[in-house]
Protein backbone atom coordinates (compact mmCIF):
# COMPACT_ATOMS: atom_id res chain seq x y z
CA UNK A 1 0.00 0.00 0.00
CA UNK A 2 1.32 3.29 -0.74
CA UNK A 3 2.58 6.23 2.26
CA UNK A 4 2.26 8.88 3.03
CA UNK A 5 5.11 9.09 5.16
CA UNK A 6 6.61 12.05 5.25
CA UNK A 7 3.83 14.57 3.96
CA UNK A 8 2.57 17.25 5.96
CA UNK A 9 -0.74 18.54 5.78
CA UNK A 10 -2.30 22.07 6.83
CA UNK A 11 -5.55 21.67 8.25
CA UNK A 12 -7.29 24.95 8.98
CA UNK A 13 -9.61 25.49 12.18
CA UNK A 14 -11.97 27.49 14.48
CA UNK A 15 -14.70 27.29 16.13
CA UNK A 16 -17.69 25.87 14.99
CA UNK A 17 -15.82 23.47 12.77
CA UNK A 18 -18.29 20.66 11.59
CA UNK A 19 -16.84 17.42 13.45
CA UNK A 20 -16.65 15.20 11.41
CA UNK A 21 -15.33 17.05 8.55
CA UNK A 22 -12.20 17.43 10.13
CA UNK A 23 -11.42 14.69 12.44
CA UNK A 24 -12.25 12.09 9.88
CA UNK A 25 -10.26 13.14 7.29
CA UNK A 26 -7.23 13.67 9.81
CA UNK A 27 -7.91 10.61 10.65
CA UNK A 28 -7.57 9.12 7.39
CA UNK A 29 -4.48 11.26 6.17
CA UNK A 30 -2.37 9.89 9.55
CA UNK A 31 -3.36 6.90 8.84
CA UNK A 32 -1.50 6.58 5.63
CA UNK A 33 1.19 8.21 7.20
CA UNK A 34 1.07 11.64 6.67
CA UNK A 35 1.53 14.28 9.34
CA UNK A 36 -1.86 16.81 10.06
CA UNK A 37 -0.98 20.15 11.26
CA UNK A 38 -3.75 21.77 13.22
CA UNK A 39 -3.52 25.71 11.78
CA UNK A 40 -6.07 28.49 13.67
CA UNK A 41 -6.14 32.59 14.41
CA UNK A 42 -4.58 31.82 17.69
CA UNK A 43 -2.99 28.67 19.54
CA UNK A 44 -5.23 26.34 21.90
CA UNK A 45 -8.40 24.55 21.46
CA UNK A 46 -11.51 25.49 19.30
CA UNK A 47 -15.14 23.29 19.96
CA UNK A 48 -16.73 21.62 17.08
CA UNK A 49 -20.47 22.66 16.08
CA UNK A 50 -21.71 18.79 17.24
CA UNK A 51 -19.49 18.96 20.61
CA UNK A 52 -16.04 17.54 20.13
CA UNK A 53 -12.46 19.90 20.48
CA UNK A 54 -9.47 20.06 18.36
CA UNK A 55 -6.41 21.58 19.72
CA UNK A 56 -4.48 23.97 17.15
CA UNK A 57 -0.92 23.86 17.11
CA UNK A 58 0.25 26.58 14.62
CA UNK A 59 -0.96 30.02 13.64
CA UNK A 60 -1.68 31.32 10.89
CA UNK A 61 1.33 34.03 11.94
CA UNK A 62 4.08 31.33 11.97
CA UNK A 63 3.28 28.77 9.05
CA UNK A 64 4.41 29.21 5.51
CA UNK A 65 2.71 27.26 2.60
CA UNK A 66 5.84 25.92 1.54
CA UNK A 67 6.37 23.80 4.94
CA UNK A 68 3.31 22.00 3.43
CA UNK A 69 2.10 19.31 0.31
CA UNK A 70 -1.74 19.84 0.98
CA UNK A 71 -4.63 22.40 2.46
CA UNK A 72 -7.69 20.82 4.07
CA UNK A 73 -10.66 22.94 5.15
CA UNK A 74 -13.19 21.38 6.83
CA UNK A 75 -16.82 23.10 6.86
CA UNK A 76 -18.92 24.29 9.56
CA UNK A 77 -18.90 27.44 10.76
CA UNK A 78 -15.19 27.51 10.91
CA UNK A 79 -14.65 28.88 7.80
CA UNK A 80 -16.72 32.28 8.27
CA UNK A 81 -14.94 32.74 11.27
CA UNK A 82 -11.29 31.97 9.08
CA UNK A 83 -12.40 33.97 6.09
CA UNK A 84 -12.41 37.37 8.29
CA UNK A 85 -9.49 36.70 9.83
CA UNK A 86 -6.33 38.24 7.10
CA UNK A 87 -3.71 35.47 7.63
CA UNK A 88 -6.11 32.64 7.00
CA UNK A 89 -7.48 34.23 3.84
CA UNK A 90 -3.82 35.19 2.53
CA UNK A 91 -2.30 31.82 3.55
CA UNK A 92 -5.19 30.15 1.71
CA UNK A 93 -5.13 32.36 -1.51
CA UNK A 94 -1.19 31.30 -1.03
CA UNK A 95 -1.72 27.85 -1.12
CA UNK A 96 -4.29 27.83 -3.65
CA UNK A 97 -2.21 29.76 -6.13
CA UNK A 98 0.83 27.00 -5.64
CA UNK A 99 -1.19 24.00 -7.11
CA UNK A 100 -0.28 22.06 -4.49
CA UNK A 101 -3.64 20.06 -3.91
CA UNK A 102 -6.43 21.67 -1.69
CA UNK A 103 -9.08 19.69 0.21
CA UNK A 104 -12.58 21.60 0.73
CA UNK A 105 -15.68 20.47 2.48
CA UNK A 106 -19.55 21.95 3.32
CA UNK A 107 -19.02 25.99 4.08
CA UNK A 108 -15.04 25.49 3.30
CA UNK A 109 -15.82 27.77 -0.46
CA UNK A 110 -16.39 30.58 1.97
CA UNK A 111 -12.32 30.82 2.62
CA UNK A 112 -11.70 30.11 -1.17
CA UNK A 113 -14.54 32.88 -1.85
CA UNK A 114 -12.60 35.61 0.39
CA UNK A 115 -9.40 34.25 -0.92
CA UNK A 116 -10.65 35.28 -4.23
CA UNK A 117 -9.51 31.65 -6.12
CA UNK A 118 -12.72 30.57 -7.41
CA UNK A 119 -12.85 32.58 -10.51
CA UNK A 120 -13.22 30.06 -13.48
CA UNK A 121 -12.88 26.75 -11.02
CA UNK A 122 -15.51 24.16 -10.68
CA UNK A 123 -16.54 23.37 -7.30
CA UNK A 124 -19.11 21.63 -5.30
CA UNK A 125 -20.34 22.73 -1.81
CA UNK A 126 -23.26 22.14 1.02
CA UNK A 127 -25.98 24.13 -1.43
CA UNK A 128 -26.22 26.75 1.27
CA UNK A 129 -23.57 28.56 -0.22
CA UNK A 130 -23.67 27.51 -3.99
CA UNK A 131 -25.03 31.31 -5.01
CA UNK A 132 -21.97 32.64 -3.57
CA UNK A 133 -19.82 30.36 -5.23
CA UNK A 134 -21.39 31.68 -8.72
CA UNK A 135 -21.21 35.21 -7.48
CA UNK A 136 -17.59 34.69 -7.21
CA UNK A 137 -16.84 33.56 -10.51
CA UNK A 138 -17.06 30.14 -9.76
CA UNK A 139 -18.92 27.32 -11.00
CA UNK A 140 -21.23 25.33 -8.70
CA UNK A 141 -22.11 22.27 -8.99
CA UNK A 142 -24.24 19.86 -6.75
CA UNK A 143 -22.26 16.45 -6.34
CA UNK A 144 -20.29 14.07 -3.95
CA UNK A 145 -16.84 14.74 -5.49
CA UNK A 146 -15.50 17.34 -7.76
CA UNK A 147 -12.04 17.59 -8.78
CA UNK A 148 -10.81 20.50 -10.69
CA UNK A 149 -6.99 21.02 -10.97
CA UNK A 150 -5.59 20.95 -7.07
CA UNK A 151 -9.24 22.24 -6.10
CA UNK A 152 -10.71 18.77 -4.09
CA UNK A 153 -14.15 19.49 -3.06
CA UNK A 154 -17.37 17.66 -1.08
CA UNK A 155 -20.67 18.87 0.25
CA UNK A 156 -21.56 17.10 3.52
CA UNK A 157 -20.50 14.43 6.07
CA UNK A 158 -22.02 11.82 3.88
CA UNK A 159 -19.45 12.75 1.41
CA UNK A 160 -16.29 12.16 3.54
CA UNK A 161 -15.86 8.64 2.32
CA UNK A 162 -15.16 9.79 -1.68
CA UNK A 163 -13.57 13.02 -0.37
CA UNK A 164 -11.08 11.09 2.12
CA UNK A 165 -10.29 8.88 -0.69
CA UNK A 166 -9.56 11.80 -2.97
CA UNK A 167 -7.22 13.54 -0.30
CA UNK A 168 -5.43 10.67 0.41
CA UNK A 169 -4.74 9.56 -3.96
CA UNK A 170 -3.58 13.48 -4.01
CA UNK A 171 -1.48 13.38 -1.42
CA UNK A 172 0.15 10.22 -2.33
CA UNK A 173 0.33 11.50 -5.94
CA UNK B 1 -47.46 58.01 20.29
CA UNK B 2 -47.83 56.89 16.62
CA UNK B 3 -49.47 53.63 16.50
CA UNK B 4 -48.72 51.00 14.25
CA UNK B 5 -52.25 49.16 14.88
CA UNK B 6 -53.07 47.63 11.40
CA UNK B 7 -49.83 47.01 10.11
CA UNK B 8 -48.89 43.22 9.68
CA UNK B 9 -45.34 42.33 9.09
CA UNK B 10 -43.88 39.19 7.60
CA UNK B 11 -40.83 37.81 9.48
CA UNK B 12 -39.53 34.72 7.95
CA UNK B 13 -37.59 32.08 9.90
CA UNK B 14 -36.28 28.55 9.78
CA UNK B 15 -34.36 26.61 12.08
CA UNK B 16 -31.71 27.69 13.86
CA UNK B 17 -32.45 31.25 13.83
CA UNK B 18 -30.34 33.56 15.67
CA UNK B 19 -33.33 33.72 18.83
CA UNK B 20 -32.93 37.27 20.15
CA UNK B 21 -32.41 39.16 16.50
CA UNK B 22 -36.22 37.46 15.87
CA UNK B 23 -38.20 37.57 18.96
CA UNK B 24 -37.01 41.30 19.93
CA UNK B 25 -38.43 43.09 16.64
CA UNK B 26 -41.42 41.02 17.18
CA UNK B 27 -42.13 42.12 20.63
CA UNK B 28 -41.13 45.78 19.69
CA UNK B 29 -43.20 45.73 16.71
CA UNK B 30 -46.35 44.28 18.21
CA UNK B 31 -46.06 46.57 21.93
CA UNK B 32 -46.46 49.44 18.69
CA UNK B 33 -49.58 47.68 17.51
CA UNK B 34 -48.92 45.97 14.60
CA UNK B 35 -49.69 42.11 13.68
CA UNK B 36 -46.25 40.18 13.44
CA UNK B 37 -46.77 36.87 11.23
CA UNK B 38 -44.03 34.05 11.03
CA UNK B 39 -43.59 32.44 7.89
CA UNK B 40 -41.75 29.64 7.28
CA UNK B 41 -40.69 26.86 4.50
CA UNK B 42 -43.62 24.41 6.59
CA UNK B 43 -46.19 24.66 9.38
CA UNK B 44 -44.75 24.16 12.79
CA UNK B 45 -42.22 25.03 15.75
CA UNK B 46 -38.45 26.14 14.40
CA UNK B 47 -35.39 25.86 16.63
CA UNK B 48 -33.57 29.37 17.20
CA UNK B 49 -29.82 28.78 17.74
CA UNK B 50 -29.86 29.48 21.03
CA UNK B 51 -32.69 27.23 22.63
CA UNK B 52 -35.75 29.41 22.12
CA UNK B 53 -38.73 28.46 19.83
CA UNK B 54 -41.20 30.07 17.61
CA UNK B 55 -43.82 28.52 15.59
CA UNK B 56 -44.93 29.23 11.89
CA UNK B 57 -48.58 30.18 11.54
CA UNK B 58 -48.10 30.67 7.38
CA UNK B 59 -45.69 29.11 4.55
CA UNK B 60 -44.16 30.66 1.45
CA UNK B 61 -46.78 28.84 -0.19
CA UNK B 62 -49.72 30.61 1.01
CA UNK B 63 -48.51 34.46 1.21
CA UNK B 64 -48.63 37.06 -0.69
CA UNK B 65 -45.96 40.43 -0.90
CA UNK B 66 -49.43 42.26 -1.01
CA UNK B 67 -50.88 41.41 2.83
CA UNK B 68 -47.62 42.79 4.49
CA UNK B 69 -46.44 46.50 4.89
CA UNK B 70 -43.00 45.11 5.85
CA UNK B 71 -40.66 41.88 5.80
CA UNK B 72 -37.90 41.45 8.56
CA UNK B 73 -35.35 38.71 7.96
CA UNK B 74 -33.52 37.81 11.19
CA UNK B 75 -30.50 36.48 11.22
CA UNK B 76 -28.28 33.42 12.74
CA UNK B 77 -28.32 29.71 10.82
CA UNK B 78 -32.09 30.61 9.17
CA UNK B 79 -31.42 32.91 5.99
CA UNK B 80 -28.96 30.52 4.82
CA UNK B 81 -31.81 27.55 5.47
CA UNK B 82 -34.13 29.65 3.36
CA UNK B 83 -32.42 30.95 0.53
CA UNK B 84 -32.21 27.40 -0.51
CA UNK B 85 -36.10 27.23 -0.45
CA UNK B 86 -37.18 28.67 -3.93
CA UNK B 87 -40.70 30.06 -2.66
CA UNK B 88 -38.85 32.12 0.02
CA UNK B 89 -36.30 33.50 -2.55
CA UNK B 90 -39.27 34.38 -4.49
CA UNK B 91 -41.46 36.29 -1.53
CA UNK B 92 -38.41 37.72 -0.82
CA UNK B 93 -37.48 39.26 -4.12
CA UNK B 94 -40.75 40.34 -4.84
CA UNK B 95 -41.07 42.25 -1.78
CA UNK B 96 -37.90 44.15 -1.92
CA UNK B 97 -39.13 44.91 -5.50
CA UNK B 98 -42.73 46.09 -3.75
CA UNK B 99 -40.93 49.16 -2.35
CA UNK B 100 -41.98 48.19 1.12
CA UNK B 101 -40.10 48.37 4.00
CA UNK B 102 -37.13 45.19 4.05
CA UNK B 103 -35.39 44.82 7.74
CA UNK B 104 -32.18 42.10 7.41
CA UNK B 105 -30.08 41.74 10.38
CA UNK B 106 -26.58 39.41 11.08
CA UNK B 107 -26.86 36.87 8.28
CA UNK B 108 -29.81 38.50 7.07
CA UNK B 109 -28.50 39.32 3.10
CA UNK B 110 -27.95 36.14 2.28
CA UNK B 111 -31.45 35.30 1.31
CA UNK B 112 -31.25 38.96 -0.16
CA UNK B 113 -28.02 37.73 -2.20
CA UNK B 114 -29.82 34.98 -3.50
CA UNK B 115 -32.81 37.16 -4.35
CA UNK B 116 -30.93 38.67 -6.25
CA UNK B 117 -31.83 41.79 -5.01
CA UNK B 118 -28.73 43.64 -3.79
CA UNK B 119 -27.10 44.92 -7.16
CA UNK B 120 -26.08 48.72 -6.60
CA UNK B 121 -27.77 49.05 -3.27
CA UNK B 122 -25.63 49.81 0.34
CA UNK B 123 -25.88 47.73 3.12
CA UNK B 124 -24.69 46.18 6.50
CA UNK B 125 -24.78 42.26 8.04
CA UNK B 126 -22.37 40.07 10.32
CA UNK B 127 -19.15 40.78 8.77
CA UNK B 128 -18.19 37.02 7.98
CA UNK B 129 -20.91 37.80 5.14
CA UNK B 130 -19.56 40.98 4.24
CA UNK B 131 -17.66 39.26 0.49
CA UNK B 132 -20.63 37.57 -0.40
CA UNK B 133 -22.63 41.02 -0.35
CA UNK B 134 -20.21 42.53 -2.43
CA UNK B 135 -19.88 39.90 -4.96
CA UNK B 136 -23.52 39.84 -5.58
CA UNK B 137 -22.80 43.48 -6.65
CA UNK B 138 -23.50 45.27 -3.13
CA UNK B 139 -22.37 47.94 -1.52
CA UNK B 140 -20.96 46.06 2.04
CA UNK B 141 -20.94 48.55 5.31
CA UNK B 142 -19.75 48.11 8.79
CA UNK B 143 -22.29 50.38 10.88
CA UNK B 144 -24.92 49.44 13.20
CA UNK B 145 -27.67 50.39 11.08
CA UNK B 146 -28.02 51.48 7.70
CA UNK B 147 -31.02 52.37 5.92
CA UNK B 148 -30.61 52.73 1.70
CA UNK B 149 -34.09 53.18 -0.04
CA UNK B 150 -36.23 50.32 1.42
CA UNK B 151 -33.39 48.40 2.75
CA UNK B 152 -33.22 48.80 6.84
CA UNK B 153 -30.07 46.74 8.13
CA UNK B 154 -28.39 46.08 11.01
CA UNK B 155 -25.24 43.96 12.33
CA UNK B 156 -25.55 41.73 15.07
CA UNK B 157 -27.74 41.38 18.06
CA UNK B 158 -25.85 44.50 19.67
CA UNK B 159 -27.43 46.88 16.90
CA UNK B 160 -30.93 45.62 17.86
CA UNK B 161 -32.21 49.02 19.90
CA UNK B 162 -30.97 51.15 16.96
CA UNK B 163 -32.30 48.52 14.27
CA UNK B 164 -35.90 48.04 15.77
CA UNK B 165 -36.16 51.83 16.56
CA UNK B 166 -35.75 52.09 12.41
CA UNK B 167 -38.15 49.68 11.70
CA UNK B 168 -40.64 51.19 14.16
CA UNK B 169 -40.68 54.33 12.72
CA UNK B 170 -40.38 52.69 8.66
CA UNK B 171 -43.21 50.87 9.69
CA UNK B 172 -45.27 53.71 11.11
CA UNK B 173 -44.40 56.04 8.44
Amino acid sequence: MASAAGKKVAMVIANNFEDSEAIDPKNHLESLGAEVVLIAAAPGAFNGKKGGSLTAERTFADVDPAEFDMLVIPGGGAPENLRIHKPAVEFTRAFVQSGKPVGSICHGPQLLISAKVLNGRTVTAVNKIGDDIVNAGGNYVDEALVIDGNLITSRVPGDLPVFNEALGKALIG
